[in-house]
């Protein structure tokens, strides 16, 4: 917008003025104004567009101005109450004692609801369960002496039981024999058993701690109460039955063979609005198979020999899962947020200038006032050094 | 900034260029520069707070060039040395092997400091303890034979004892009866057991592993240090005295009814300086209530009578935490970081145009020199497309 | 671009308009297009480095377009077969029930490869283990009666065992003397025992769950498969051997003095791609020294006396250890990755302006084209106030 005569000016211009004048220069970009209807609508509800996006959805959905801190520290103990009748051998009532493994209160145990029990059984030379694989023979040859049955019960002795068709071993005698656990023997009271889950949560980033029983009243929760999801939301008493029902599964049906729940304890803790936050309950099968554990109790019959009873435990094993979000209020999220729906704008700017100056019908005007063309091709002579944008306006 | 006229010159002169030309048009927005000093100090104010901003709080203090990994992996080893004198049935004298459940080095284990034994409990008809809520009953009628009492000790056998007016219960009798643990059986000398630590960590984003102990001089380290917070940070012997101490209790006030404390190991891991990173240890008080777990040990009589000890066991409860953070310099943060602070800029600049154009008293000079507007309205007839801005020009 | 008397003309035109006009008004930077070869190429370059950053580093590489929950929720259930010949006093075969601990299938567990049996222990008066440190004496004052031993076997009697040198302890004596387990009591059978992994695995954010145990020929499975690297790299079956071997060690090195590995389970789900996703199986050893803990199998002898056989156990302590990243397609952090990449364009074309401006030969040229300078001086006579670059347009 100049002749090369007025760069002289420029620079003396610039001579004149105080050194820290800089400071005070305000450069800016110019402006085209146009007063095209269909980019101008097209620019507004673009930007409209953005706003929507950045307030509705980052904002508001995403919570997009705060940091979270999902690295949930957590300490869980529990303790299970509730007596059952059963028949064993040892004892005909369980406590929790008896039926709760482990037992110190962690955040993981099993309940037992069924067992198999093989009594009195001694070391010895007998028949491996046929249910073991890879334990097939037709003579002794087939059966080496001092190997280990895979998966198995004993040690083979080297001969072959040829009734049986299995190699002999030497081991705790008679196997475990029963392959399925009986419905009889389940311990139905174990549906009435209730399970108190004290959890205490830290999230260290924002120096947050929060525990699942309230202060008040907590001589009172005790006695009283059970969870309910919507009576008592907030009763860190459980009853086993419900939640096993709240997985959709019957108690009959995953006692006889035992089953993994979890039990998710989810903190969604929104640090700039509540002063506590509290937690949600949820309850899951964690797999469709049995569990079960086999665990053996030794004693010394009267003429002093060592016998153990041997049980295949099936129990509801709970793990307490405790998961969690806290979230606070940040600048840096804020403005990474808002700067990049500003970009989109620039950039949805920089896409309708596309539009307007090469698909308009009147494209060429807005082309000429948009765009100044400056040519300064080192093989030009100098006095085509004048631009051509300016040649054209006084091209007139 | 043109006529209709120059339209096809600037057509003409695009033709003349050759078509891989548009690779070496540089196209840049066009500046308009002010000495408004008003404006200018403010942005220069502007820039020097997002430059602080940027520098300061995002890159200094929030570490903004590097991503992080906070989902630590970790296991952790503990064992418990000391012995005590205590006063049970069984034995004078606990070693680890009794008092710490459970004994395999978890990274969760249970000291006790406290127990109310009750002797020589067997299977048989005794009153419930008063303590068990909802037993109370005035006639027999109230006793449902067979039914649990709720988080009690046994099954109701449908006679109510009038005296106590509680329902008799079939169960280990007598049921437990002292409620409160007593000071004077607490275990003294836990105060003196010893806690080692042995905590293996590994970020895996960054394929990066640490222990808790020194290489060096482990071998030392095993008899002779004892972890303390401005001596010894990083020995991983722990005193149960100090332990307790540290989170703000008396051990004597903490052992009475067990509690259950978070031992915090904490990483954090700068692997831009750092070869090697060191833990940093805590320890919080996790609940105010008490922390106690009951257990039983089976015996049989002269008799051959099965009969129990049964334990109500306090303790203190530890919970090894292990958080942490490791971070490392990655272009990605760094970039979107920068990106947004130069958006912030830009829009501080608009924001500057605005109070340039609407605010300042010499404005109109400013809006014409910024703004160039456009008028392409369709129903105008051609001549009238010459710009406003241009006509203004010429109407001097 | 106007003087001042051009100023009423400008506000009478905004009169003119509709006042809702301002809707379909579209403000746009104006561009200045020059034909430098060096800057129009330098720009290009830098346009081609910041599009392949952005498709190639931060979508391709860094999966930018996807948010990540890496907050696993994991569940862990074990099961260990197998047995083995021994000798110890009470037994000459194991099975799982023997050297599992704890043996109810958690997602942590040790299998006892060797151990040290000190028999028949009973409490009394001994000399305390050489091995344990501060308990020499040389005279009976030295020994304070009462105090227990740090780290040690007993209680203090007040009494100095001149001949060791060492303070006599009560306690269960003999104490253990043995230092060092004893190779030819290595477990041997332990290598080929087998473990039974199930994980399932939960990404709460994505509600995504998933578990390492293909649900069709599960049943086949059980009896058949070993966990391979290569040809069964899905089969939760593992040999022991196996997985010591994978850490780098031979079982008989490590299974004398034990050792904790971690079996690390590395779940990387692109939720975009896959319907479910597979767990990865590593195995790493946690830490290069032994690993071995205490127990004590108490009865009572023929007169009545409480004795105790204990053990020092030594085992391969297994830390199931789960960790992942679950990945799904996001248009927040799209949006802020490709707003950062075109501000970064934007931020490149300033540079290339700089570049024009200041270090081009023709940069007067371009410095007149781009910038306009307005000078406003508060101090200048009103007729001054047209602008500079104005006054050098009619300076012609």
């Amino acid at each position: 917008m100049s002749t090369s005569s007025a760069t002289g000016a420029g620079m003396a211009w610039q001579n004149n003025q105080n050194r820290l004048q800089f400071l005070f220069e305000y450069t800016t970009v110019s402006y085209v104004g146009t007063h095209n209807k269909k980019i101008g609508l097209l620019y507004r509800i673009f930007q409209l567009t953005i706003m929507g996006y950045l307030i509705g959805w980052v904002f508001l959905k995403n919570k997009g101005y705060q940091v979270k801190d999902d690295t949930i520290e957590s300490s869980v103990v529990t303790k299970v109450k509730g007596v059952a009748r059963v028949n064993t051998i040892d004892s005909n009532l369980w406590g929790p004692e008896d039926y709760v493994f482990p037992n110190q209160g962690e955040n993981f145990l099993s309940i037992l609801t069924n067992f198999i029990e093989t009594k009195e059984q001694t070391l010895g030379n007998c028949s491996e369960n046929p249910d073991v694989a890879n334990n097939d023979c037709s003579k002794n040859e087939e059966c080496t002496a001092g190997e280990a049955v895979r998966a198995g019960n004993g040690i083979k002795t080297g001969v072959c039981l040829i009734p049986n068709g299995t190699c002999e071993i030497y081991g705790w005698c008679p196997t475990e024999r029963q392959r399925e656990p009986d419905p009889a023997n389940i311990v139905r009271e174990a549906e009435n058993f209730t399970l108190y889950i004290r959890n205490f949560i830290r999230f260290s980033r924002f120096n947050f701690s929060a525990s699942n029983v309230p202060k008040e009243n907590r001589k009172l929760l005790f006695k009283r109460c059970t969870y309910d999801e919507t009576l008592h939301p907030y009763c860190p008493i459980f009853r086993l039955g419900d939640i096993v029902n709240k997985t959709g599964h019957k108690f009959e049906e995953l006692a006889l063979k035992g089953v993994s729940i979890g039990v998710l304890i989810e903190w969604l803790c929104d640090l700039d609005k509540d002063t506590e936050c509290r937690p949600h309950y949820s309850f899951v099968c964690l797999d469709k198979v049995s569990f079960d554990f086999r665990f053996a109790r030794y004693s010394t019959d009267a003429a002093g020999k060592r016998q153990r009873t041997f049980y295949k435990a099936f129990g509801i094993h709970l793990d307490i899962m405790v998961c969690g979000v806290a979230r606070r209020f940040n600048i840096i999220p804020t403005i990474v947020n808002i700067a990049s729906a500003l970009t989109l704008m620039a950039a949805g700017s920089y896409f309708c200038d596309i539009m307007l100056l090469y698909t308009m019908k009147k494209r060429s005007v807005y082309t000429e006032s948009k765009l100044d063309r400056v040519t300064t091709n080192d093989k030009e002579i100098p006095v085509q050094i004048m631009p051509e944008g300016l040649k054209r306006k006084f091209s007139l």
